[in-house]
């Protein structure tokens, strides 16, 4: 067992402050990371305020880890010492239910260990990446192409899977006309991604405040949803929306932005049951769908396809000491589009 | 035009009554159908009574129409006189738009012309089965494979097609696990058809009372939904729930029926928006989706894979005269499971 330097939250009502955490021995398969750089996601503020349920504290949250192996156990084969590795979400499974087998860890029968607050298979409590290193089992580690900085895949390892698994599941290519509903650090990534993947690319974000920057990462079209008008003109004209954001909307209103037999996929979800008129599914043939994550092999499929792509998240690089500052210019959604953690920061 | 015999409601707080319709005179691509039975739906209920907008009277409904081909236009290629023949839905359609050229007719761009009520080509308002004659353009009209009795084959011209559509789309087949929720005039086709596809079947009705039926149907199981236990035991049980009730459901016990990745199609909504805990959908990658009706090729395709299996309406032949008291036992769920209007009473 080593301690490590982390950011950790003492309480769901405290800010997160400097501490220190333990992390495991190498064990045969595991790898010991050098973190280099740490996302803030949304849900981290969620967690280690307890808004899903109570927690373990300290907690140290981060879920978006970019950095280098420093050790690899005795058995490890897919991973080297020195070599660019994520950690997003998930940093263990039963490796053998179906859900495993097909390569959805996430959604592993005995429940999938997530990186942070989780149960892990020692009954000890997972903690994140805000700190100075880590510990994974070999198959929880993907690999960052060289074409990434890994300040900018960091993202890639949250924002970055959870927009590019629909965009997948849902056929997303060429000819195929995508709305990305919210404009944050999720939705950045799904109008890159979307683009890259060939789509017709619609921005559906409140105001038109970040049009500039839609436009640049590859959005064809970029419409205001505080405008009513925008929901008459737009109306039928989509196959897939991705809604990226967690607020209540109206979702007859987005469903009538599909066209017949279109698809809307929330990655986000309120706090609150959303009203639905089925009548708005029925009528067009239309589809709501849910969708959390990726598996392991798809995030690194992701990073190729970003690596080959020249896309990452656009990040702001801060030090540990500005994390909960940053906490609150996430809430307020003064962010573009992503806060990085510089680990050297952390010691 | 020619008038015919018919039973229409003469306005939405009256009862249906014996009247007199017109039908158009042939066209070169019309063909005129002796209607033989008019199988009667819930719709037709809603729609005469104004539940679902105002409508224009004398209207008389029925969209689950089967005969034979009595005179045909001096263009028509697809039907000859003394061919059984079924009407659904849909009467006319534009053909040239992409929903049409897709063969989803009931999508038609320019809208699609229903069986009654509904505004056709020439401006009038079209007349239902529930008469003697009716005229159509060849192209809607479905060839009745010889196996299918007629009286039994009208009800697969909507309860038919509106399940089997959704089954196809939602791949249902060997190896897939299947609830069909509510066991009626739709419910009692949904389970011979998704036993037929090959799949697990599992009815979920309010009570046991037609377990048998369901059983014999092709049902493997059969739970009453009344109770609670029901969806403890069934939790993530399937990959497709097929809802063919318009009742206010709990959409999160539903949902959460659902395994990993699976999709809940509902071909009938109620009258209200139903809560939706987006959650539901984004813990399991699943998929709540509507599904209306079907186009004219499938209906041939799905009136083809009934006679290969064997399967039809189970019905209750009545007279024309049985028709008022015939919709109040629809309405309190009394039927088993169609009520088909033998047309010869109608004279």
């Amino acid at each position: 067992m080593t301690r490590v330097t982390a950011y950790a939250a003492p309480s769901e009502a405290a800010p997160l402050e400097r501490t220190t955490i333990e992390r495991r021995d190498l064990g045969p398969r595991d790898i010991l990371i050098d973190i280099a750089f740490a996302g803030i996601c949304h849900s981290d503020i969620h967690t280690v305020r307890g808004d899903w349920g109570p927690q373990h504290y300290p907690l140290a949250p981060g879920h978006e880890i970019a950095g280098t192996v420093a050790a690899v156990g005795e058995s490890v084969t897919t991973h080297a010492i020195g070599d660019r590795v994520g950690v997003g979400c998930l940093v263990d499974s039963c490796g053998e239910c179906p859900a495993c087998c097909r390569g959805e860890e996430q959604f592993c029968r005995e429940g999938a260990v997530f990186t942070y607050g989780s149960t892990d298979r020692d009954g000890t409590i997972t903690q994140g990446g805000y700190s100075q290193q880590v510990v994974v089992t070999e198959g929880f580690a993907v690999r960052i192409p060289d074409a990434i900085p890994l300040d900018r895949a960091a993202p890639l390892l949250c924002a970055g899977i959870t927009t590019y698994s629909p965009l997948r599941r849902w056929g997303v290519g060429p000819g195929t006309r995508v709305a990305v509903v919210g404009m944050g650090g999720l939705g950045h990534m799904g109008v890159q991604l979307a683009h890259a993947l060939g789509a017709e690319v619609t921005v559906l974000s409140q105001t038109l405040s970040k049009k500039d920057d839609g436009i640049r990462l590859g959005a064809d079209h970029y419409y205001a949803t505080a405008d009513p008008a925008t929901f008459k003109e737009l109306r039928g004209s989509f196959d897939v929306i991705l809604n990226t954001v967690s607020a209540v909307i109206d979702l007859r209103a987005y469903l009538g932005l599909l066209a017949v037999g279109g698809a809307m996929v929330c990655v986000g979800a309120p706090g609150e049951p959303l009203g639905l008129p089925i009548g708005s599914l029925i009528g067009g043939n239309k589809t709501l769908a849910g969708s959390n994550i990726g598996g392991i092999a798809q995030t690194q499929e992701m990073l190729d396809f970003c690596a080959e792509h020249g896309i990452a998240a656009e990040i702001e690089v801060i030090p540990a000491s500005e994390i909960n500052t940053a906490y609150e210019r996430v809430l307020a959604s003064d962010v573009r589009y992503r806060f990085v953690i510089d680990a050297s920061t952390f010691a």
